[in-house]
């Protein structure tokens, strides 16, 4: 890695989507600075799989940012009594029908100010972040106007976007399908193995298979004629 | 206090500005949820004094949210090796010249997010933030410009946004000085006496005296002609 390389903070769940855009801000020749929640999610495991996702891509620094969420709840991810449900309509479509109740309340809002946040601290002006709307789960913080609005405040939030050139939020993958998406990882050499897309895994880490978030990825893998190595329970 | 009445959540750290913005949320009739962070500043002991205020004007609830901004550091409040400075220009002319080294990177962007999101788990559509872009100390995010913009990404950004009527930012504060602020909060029945503004506060909440928030402080019950309750160290 190059050291004068610009830096820049990748929001990393440990899902498909945001190991594929970890590895192309690496492959952009950025410095990657890795971001991922402990937020009371259901499905934590998927930190192990950033964990595994980080050190494959060969990370500068990979951080885990403790938040409880569920210190408000209100979300089937950070509320036990609220059940993770199988695929939705929304998912199924591709449209827009309903908000699923695995929408957590300003998720993406917050988990961006917080990379604002590091960034800042670290002197990067770019921060990437996995949203997609095209197969997504139809959550509202994953479109395109709502990552305008977001940079358009981080720069007048920030002293960096007062007195400096200011924040861009970077979304390679907000235009693509699941399948394009998969197709391109591919090719930038992610293996999915090591990464976990299920709402609802078992306590192993097997996928559940019935979730939107499952569901969205055999069909990704399906059309983009790439080999499934997702391990169900 | 009217079991109809709308809820609001009011961000309190436990200052002066934040005590009279609850004192007007709820002389507007609103059922208030207070919000505070614990957030590894160094003036940690604003939030007895936000528990005490909370008390006083009568909450709904009083949440106590931990998050740790230490984590990322990058300011002299949340970074022990970078000194709090005494008073500076931008506090003294209350002008734009320099943002100083207390400004904690996104910290309102953060401390919004969290609100809208226990905003929309409770069914509150109104948020109460008490930043003033007249006496302060020059802090990008507490421009009127970045609350505007915090508010169309709110509506943008969650479920309530898109499918419900939208969320609300007010900040009644906003254009007031610190003289004015005292005065609407005297005649709202705020204690005073009740709320530390200090960020180098001694170890038993004795304000320092020195610092820009003590010196808008004490130059605004100055102005206002109003008993300064401050205990100095």
């Amino acid at each position: 890695m190059n050291n004068n390389a610009k830096k820049a903070v990748i929001l990393l769940s440990g899902g498909l989507d945001s190991a594929t855009v970890l590895a192309q801000a690496r492959a952009d020749g950025y410095a990657c600075y890795a971001l991922s929640f402990d937020y009371g999610q259901r499905h934590r495991c998927e930190l192990q799989a950033a964990r595994r996702v980080a050190e494959a891509l060969g990370v500068k620094e990979h951080r885990i940012f403790d938040l409880n969420l569920r210190q408000f709840g209100g979300s089937a991810l950070t509320d036990d009594e609220i059940s993770v449900p199988d695929a939705a309509p929304a998912a199924i479509d591709g449209g827009e029908e309903e908000i699923p109740v695995t929408y957590v309340p300003a998720r993406n809002t917050i988990f961006l100010s917080l990379a604002l946040a590091w960034s800042e601290v670290l002197g990067a002006r770019d921060i990437f972040i996995g949203v997609n709307s095209v197969d997504y789960s139809g959550y509202p913080d994953c479109r395109p106007e709502f990552i305008e609005a977001f940079q358009k405040l981080a720069n007048l939030a920030t002293k960096e976007g007062i007195e400096g050139s200011g924040f861009q939020i970077n979304t390679p993958l907000i235009s693509l399908t699941k399948a394009e998406i998969i197709r391109r990882g591919s090719a930038l050499g992610v293996d999915y193995g090591l990464t976990i897309s299920c709402y609802n895994p078992d306590e192993n880490g097997g996928a559940c298979g019935q979730c939107d978030s499952c569901y969205l990825r055999r069909e990704g893998f399906r059309a983009a004629e790439v080999e499934d190595p997702t391990r169900y329970s």
